[in-house]
């Protein structure tokens, strides 16, 4: 049995504290709203976030200090805004000899930097190559209602993917493990992306071919970019791409899809994000990876005709139309070329 | 504008006949059952296939050597059982000359033939590179309304695959070309065990996560096998392997979904046909994958799992348990062999 903290009492953090505290461990949940670490610890729910009772072994804090001492592990799973200052606090309490995981999804707009390289500025007690992330296609709900699911976890440190590994693995709760941060980080951030296309295509009326076909084109761009940054392309084919891709463009739990859906359907982003009332990351994604396509001169033509809906006002029937009637021409290209030149 | 049969009345069939009518072409839609004929040519309707108007253009025929007299091209779209009878018919009535593309799924148990593989045993008139195939993430009934789709077509011969690629695409409906027939009926063909799978787990209750993981794996095996029979890897993360894929694992239209999803839910392998009352190519394909697997001696855990369910009386639940709890290890360690060995 360890003692972890986890940081973030959104949907996700709460749904990896309850896989935590069915291992065993003694958990921490971090929040930093006052009233909601009351509620979480009178009532054993957080209503807000997910619709399940949390086990009693899971305290709530909204005092960091309290929160990570003692610990032997932190898990990160603030939205990928708040990583740098909840890290930069972090780096108050902790010393090298703990593990740390982050289970966020983002790139960093302007900097284009990915969560874990965020969290190694602003940790100067931490070494970046010691950092551990989990990614892979998980809606938290069902991970709540302890429903089958599989994950990744990666760090260049072995060790460190290992012990996360250890810490979360059940029954229902499967753990593998992948040496490639890089694509394991990327894939979780860039599938947010194709979520709102394919949420607009459904929101357009469209149906599941040509949901489908965006899903594969979306693949491709997704490796292109992740390759021209040094992942392994195989990445993208495993649990942390089409895995995590197909679970965040099929269902309506995901709150990516969601919001591409009301787009979809004629409303502005503005409104949307109101109304969603949670962090919607394929927003701030789509800016970031439509920067990283520029500097990279990399295509990526679903990638910017969505930053052309969400930030230049065009029409998403307009756009959706232009990605579907592209000139035909061989399959695969693009990809064919990127795994040739990676297994020469 | 082109004399087109189209042999095959079922939704498919009826589907791409509609394709080719809305692009000018002079259609004879062929069935062997008169009735089906007699129903298509006073309704223009299909109504147990397809609830949609057929145009008029379309022209029924349940005679096969009028169905085909002076067109130039053939496409063959019969259930996998019934490919040799017909091509063994067609073969009396077509030369060299016209150009003949497949759109059925399925490989042949015992023999372990391509749909392709079949046609040209039959039709001695008829060289097997000149076969056309054409897949890819399609529901007939999108099809039907217009829906955005795309697909793939492939050949040998790379002038008859542009001859089909021209007579199909339109703006609602965009062909691809491919060079790698074996691995595009291949990836067709072994999608519809992977959705049978899909279907077995959501009738047992489990979530999009279990589902996704049995995808993303299914996805390896699939390209695993194809590989070991000389397919490219890369067709497999394309429209006829991952975008099929996603089509007929994610949507209630596919019929392979909708038979796994009854057998999940405890219905025997018997009464789940009789109630379809159509063609489940995907229970067919699981008995010859199968016999390829051991005979190519590759793993193909979710192939023989579906195997003990279907032939050997296993249950469900057991099967699935089984899948989602193999031992903790790397990800993609297999396809990662795989791709290397294609690269180096």
């Amino acid at each position: 049995m360890s003692k972890v903290a986890v940081l973030g009492a959104g949907s996700w953090g709460t749904a990896l504290s309850i896989v935590l505290a069915d291992n065993g461990h003694d958990v921490r949940l971090w929040t930093h709203r006052a009233d909601q670490a009351d509620t979480i610890n009178s009532t054993h729910k957080n209503e807000k976030y997910l619709e399940i009772m949390i086990p009693k072994q899971i305290k709530a804090y909204d005092d960091l200090a309290k929160a990570v001492e003692d610990v032997s592990a932190v898990v990160v799973v603030v939205p990928s805004s708040a990583i740098r200052d909840v890290c930069a606090k972090l780096n108050n309490y902790i010393s090298s000899n703990i593990t740390i995981v982050h289970a966020s999804k983002g790139i960093e707009p302007e900097s284009l930097k990915r969560i874990s390289e965020m969290m190694s500025e602003e940790m100067s007690n931490y070494l970046y190559e010691d950092i551990v992330v989990l990614s892979g296609p998980s809606h938290a709900e069902e991970v709540g209602k302890r429903q089958p699911t599989t994950v990744t976890v990666s760090s260049l440190n072995e060790n460190n993917a290992e012990i996360i590994q250890d810490l979360f693995i059940n029954e229902a709760f499967r753990v593998y493990t992948s040496p490639d941060i890089l694509g394991v980080e990327l894939g979780g951030a860039l599938k947010n992306i194709i979520a709102l296309g394919a949420g607009i295509s459904d929101g357009l009326g469209y149906g599941d071919n040509a949901k489908a076909a965006l899903i594969t084109r979306g693949l491709a761009e997704i490796a292109r970019l992740g390759t021209s940054l040094g992942a392994n392309p195989l990445t993208f084919l495993g649990l942390p791409g089409v895995g995590d891709l197909i679970v965040t463009c099929t269902s309506v739990h995901s709150r990516n899809w969601r919001a591409g859906n009301l787009l979809g359907k004629g409303r502005k982003l503005e409104e949307v994000l109101d109304q969603m009332g949670m962090v919607v990351e394929g927003v701030r994604t789509t800016k970031a990876a439509h920067q990283f396509a520029e500097k990279q001169q990399i295509e990526m033509p679903i990638t910017k005709g969505l930053y052309n809906i969400l930030f230049e006002d065009e029409k998403p029937k307009t756009v959706v139309d232009q990605l579907m009637s592209r000139s035909k021409r061989e399959e695969m290209d693009d990809l064919a070329e990127l795994l040739s030149k990676k297994y020469s």
